[in-house]
């Protein structure tokens, strides 16, 4: 026997290998955890081989029944990993081989360990967007029936982090779907060439959850701010916040942090694994065995962000007042542009104007709305007792109402809309 | 009149800007490229507030007139910046109340630098899409008419940059096109809200771009090898070579050195814009005016790089007689396992007797093919004379005959198909 | 003359380059911002070369004159760069030829023109980092005299953007400083070989500026919270605010996002870089022309940043009562939990009945401050009339004063630090 | 009890946590690994309180002989996590307390959980920057050895991938350790302030680890090439090398590709955190939790690729006589421009004549030397008799003497400089 003992390429190699380069070489810590997907890969495999009758009928049964119970030993967690299983597909096939004999050694026929590589990891990730598909089904309802039960809530829209005009908090739960709504899984497609060293589904899938967290991110950083003691919109559930060893006051976010945090971590592993990529030479090289643990984190990275992050929305509650208190009238200042808008004035000089109200307000120490039309007529004209009207946060978010817009009307279109969505994609 | 002057926003400030924030906030440096997205998007949108009432018919046409006057005038290049000119969209309104008066100042009613900046880039971009895609199927139509022309060279297929298995020269090329075959604009859909702080298209513009690069990347690694005095299978043009400024007899092959290169420019443009976007609150923050200079630079980088491999490809020299001689008999050594396979050996087993036959022959210092029909059934004795069949590199190609293989139908049907696929293209 | 004109290489090649590769191959629309350097390398190198009998006494003063009359050309602007000028060193010389005649070929003698653009880059970015430093030292020395001058003012210290303990703002300010002295230079070092192939010094300041900008991110972060109109802790200058082209009354902390949004930009670059450069054979590959434009770009980000910040730093205005008024009696819970330690309870004890303490005063919708000694001796025997001596910020804040800390005594001692700290720069 | 029994901040919360929550907040996974340093830590902070009349002796006393049992049981594998052990730090203090009972309480006396971590991560890096800087001095050393046996072999050195100058493969083999010389642990200093929310440690380690592998993969890249069939350079010994389950001859490079492939998993790493502290509020964030996988995960690559990478070049055979054989007499072509330079002519116009001469013996198809004196002289009438002087590969690496060089003696002093160098190391 030779000294490689029973190592997949045993007829040729006389050395030794170096134990370090055994472990770095071996993949089987973390790729036993397609165990079910190499086994229903061969089992499909092992159907085609028949009837290229390239094994008997009876082979194949006898390959079926033994991948059954490989199957059974894997569930039960009986299944023992042994020295020399360097990867999942050597370790099945090698219990395959004690469980059947030698019919075992026919599966491979035409087959090379990459090819098996691949198919493994496109039905795992099959599997694997599927259940993210659930997650993200999840917290898109959790997101829209929270829209449609506190679609009367108003409070500041900020840009540059500076209250700018007011609108629904429910356009604001919603704004993160239709950003969402864009990834779709449709651009993983299969190609039927080079299937061994090509790994573009996975950079996709790497790619998506980078940019998926990333949206996380952002919608976790307007949530910290609004949890601020300053802001104090939103009190997120204790289910989702931790105390501190030091202080005995604080409740931190530390839900929201962790959920800002991942979109490094899992754009790292594109980022890496793009490198690892750059400048390869064509078909298989092993540097491809960095795909495995970059899916596998991604996969369970995106999984918990999105589950956390359900429970975080579905549990947050928000202070009304707090939030409607944050209206100021120099929110309002584009409101009495477009009043001089309706009178005839070009907007940009119905903007110089209303800077100037808010710049006389601000000189008299007063709000926007306690300039008396005296005042307003010093500045422009135009300016007469109608004016009054305009200081109405209600009614400015009302003029909103095309669709995508901050009415209640047009919300709750966007509401129904989703509604539907999800109906469809429960189907 | 205010210190600020002609800024947008002049009614209000009463300090001066740091002339390098002035600089740092400017971005005419680089978003004039956008001036006819620009004009065009102008134009569409005053067409939509005459039609809204909020300008009249002949105010329109004033607009319209003076927008085709600033577009002719960019053409020429006789448009001036000025000094105030922060951006393209306030160099244009700037110019264009010059040429027409007070009336510039209605076409904002209603509409926000942001969402000026978003459509123009959203413009910019479907044009910058379309001129891409030529260019992609410039390159693809390149390699599909040379793979059809050269379809009967052989040469070594190499995985782990080891000789492998006999592989046709036309399958080597057209691997890259089924890989290419994938990306798809179709994903970058519009979506109707948050339309001002959302960036979606623009880093799936970049990361399409890193990975058609990484691609490209690793095609230029092959023929870069393929080039090497020691390989010498291929002579590129001299059209895409280089001379060095030290040693006179070298030609080097910068042209695929660049293209090597180019993946980890355009990569890591799309690494600094998702670092950008990370934890920044929701709607507009200045963050995002990172995104047309990452946009620019690699929509020109990926525009040179498919041109000068359309380039490469269409110019660069096969050497079939090396390539041909490149082949060993070694490389049928997975032929003479499925010798043993017809005879009924499970292809474990196969493998070993024939990883054994390797072993004698490079123990004995000849080739496989040089093995005594003794020699080989002193290792299984179900080889006979027959085997001699075995050493023939055309046949071997020949049994990849399914959809996707190396056999000359099979590279015959991959060419037809990207033919018609071209065709639908171009229609 | 060979159809290559005038190029370095010009004796061997018979073909013409593409137009698009030769533009694509072109450095000279960057690299000439090293027309000095490359000016003062060339002097250098020949007066070596004199010194080595390679060039007569006379040739070098004719060398040297000719360098001369270059760099006046440049400084005065009339420099032209021809269509052959592939990059600053070819220019360079082209034109001196033009000047002085065959001896200047003579200049190149045993000197690739890999190892006069190292020169050249290193020689640039030693002025580079000269240049940044200063700004360094500017904007550290703003922000101590700041510190100096504000040491009185206390505010929240927030952990998890929640209200944590009452600190300084002059230790805010300073903290900034210690994470900023971490970096230097020294690790910049030159190595003798493989100089052509090496690019270290270039990927590490690409990763000294990633790092030092990441730092001022987060800076920029605290401060636009600071500016919120929710916070109000500060008031950025009109100088670094921007109004908005839509709503009259806001004022955008656009200094601010453009600092934060760098990090992003000039981490991509070095990330492009490092991609870029892995697995590349060794010795030169043009690859690496990729340095450059990573360096000019990191370069100007990284001064133009130092510099906005100074500017912002040395032009806010805090609002000091605003800031005091944020601290609130829960920020002295810790205190609470020491004031039993004191009395011998084991800290986490301590930690506990505070928390109580603080539900207590939740439950009875009153501050902590607020319960009485009767409400407290409830929770633990140990609390007896002496524990309102723990109400008091500025006490709290003087138990600080371990070096680091936030007492007055100590944070005056870092601005002296660092005050000292910079003379020894400026000398 | 309050609901959430034992966690440090029980005092206060009166809801239950999301058990995905927990999961996703704990870090006991992966911190477990820094026992030792986390007891180290505590050992020296009660050493500490008790200094500063915090703990009294005896309770000192408790604390250390509780920790040694600590330290035990975890050297033992005995230590058992319990449920409610979020990380190390409370998982050690839990058993503390069971052991000592009330006394662990004081040991956490004005030290917040996150002084803590920090404390224990800069022990653990301590550890391991010592690790890996023996796993670099065990590569530096077998290198050398390498150099200095095998100082007399010379073969083509490349640039671009293409046959440049003769020179020695000792010089290949050092160089690659120039470049490493310039990484250093100094810049990794502490600093005293904001301990709590600064990473420069982990983030300058992750980059050094990025940079360094970045070397590795491109040495990895050379030696790949000169594995190949066609380069035949070098033997890759079976001890880092595998088979293919598909082809029983071939034998591939595995190691190297490994080597190469870590490049881009570190700095994904590196990348992932950069953009994870991109824009953090200051002070702590439990973002920063991402920071010790990226730290272990960089750790344990660095230190398996450096040992790996030793074992590779330790047992790896050179093929010497191919080696030289690949030196071809165009590869002298700088020599035959310097024979010209030697008679007077400017180096440029040297270069053009050689370069004339390289075309002429491609016209006519023989090598370079094959050129007859009179078809040299046809070309610059400077060439004499003497010029066959220049055809010979050992005098024209002997050339290059200079510190640095090719020659003979420079590699010698190249060698004993480094070995003298780890000498010091040593002490």
């Amino acid at each position: 026997m030779s000294p490689q003992g029973g190592k997949l390429w045993g007829g040729r190699f006389v050395g030794d290998t170096d134990p370090v380069m055994e472990k770095f070489n071996a993949s089987i810590a973390f790729d036993q955890r397609m165990w079910d997907a190499d086994i229903r890969g061969s089992k499909a495999y092992v159907r085609a081989l028949e009837k290229a009758k390239l094994v008997t009928t009876d082979e194949m049964t006898r390959i079926l029944q033994g991948m059954d119970q490989l199957s059974e030993e894997w569930s039960k967690g009986i299944f023992v990993i042994q020295p020399g299983d360097e990867d999942i597909h050597t370790a099945n096939e090698r219990r395959l081989k004690e469980l059947i004999g030698e019919a075992a050694g026919k599966l491979h026929t035409g087959r090379s360990r990459n090819d098996q590589v691949v198919t493994d990891m496109r039905l795992w990730m099959r599997d694997a967007i599927s259940t993210v598909t659930e997650n993200a089904l999840q917290l898109i309802s959790t997101m829209v029936e929270r829209a449609a039960a506190e679609i009367d809530v108003l409070f500041p829209g900020y840009t540059h982090m500076q209250r700018a005009q007011p609108i629904r908090w429910s356009h604001w739960i919603l704004r993160l779907f239709f950003q969402q709504q864009t990834y779709s899984f449709d651009a993983i497609s299969l190609n039927s060439m080079d299937a061994t060293g090509q790994r573009d589904f996975v950079v996709e899938f790497l790619f998506w959850a980078s940019l998926c967290l990333t949206h996380l991110s952002k919608m976790a950083e307007d949530l910290m701010l609004y949890s601020t003691k300053e802001f104090s919109f939103i009190t997120l559930s204790d289910a989702y916040s931790t105390g501190s060893s030091l202080m005995p006051q604080k409740k931190n976010a530390d839900s929201l942090e962790l959920i800002r945090s991942k979109a490094g971590r899992v754009f790292g592993r594109c980022a890496g694994f793009m490198m690892t990529l750059k400048g390869l030479p064509s078909s298989y090289n092993k540097d491809l065995q960095e795909d495995k643990e970059a899916m596998f984190d991604c996969y369970d990275t995106v999984h918990a962000v999105l589950q956390v992050t359900s429970g975080v929305m579905s549990t947050l509650k928000i202070n009304q007042s707090v939030m409607e208190a944050a209206l100021s009238p120099d929110m309002l200042a584009t409101d009495l542009a477009y009043y001089l808008v309706r009178k005839g004035v070009p907007f940009r000089e119905a903007h110089g104007i209303s800077g100037k109200a808010v710049f006389t307000a601000e000189s008299k120490n007063i709000t926007l709305n306690q300039l008396t039309v005296e005042d307003l007529s010093a500045i422009s004209p135009l300016f007469g007792s109608d004016v009054s009207s305009v200081w109405n946060y209600r009614s400015s978010v009302e003029q909103y109402s095309a669709p995508g817009g901050t009415a209640k009307s047009s919300v709750t279109a966007q509401v129904e809309h989703l509604r539907n969505w999800l109906k469809k994609q429960a189907q």
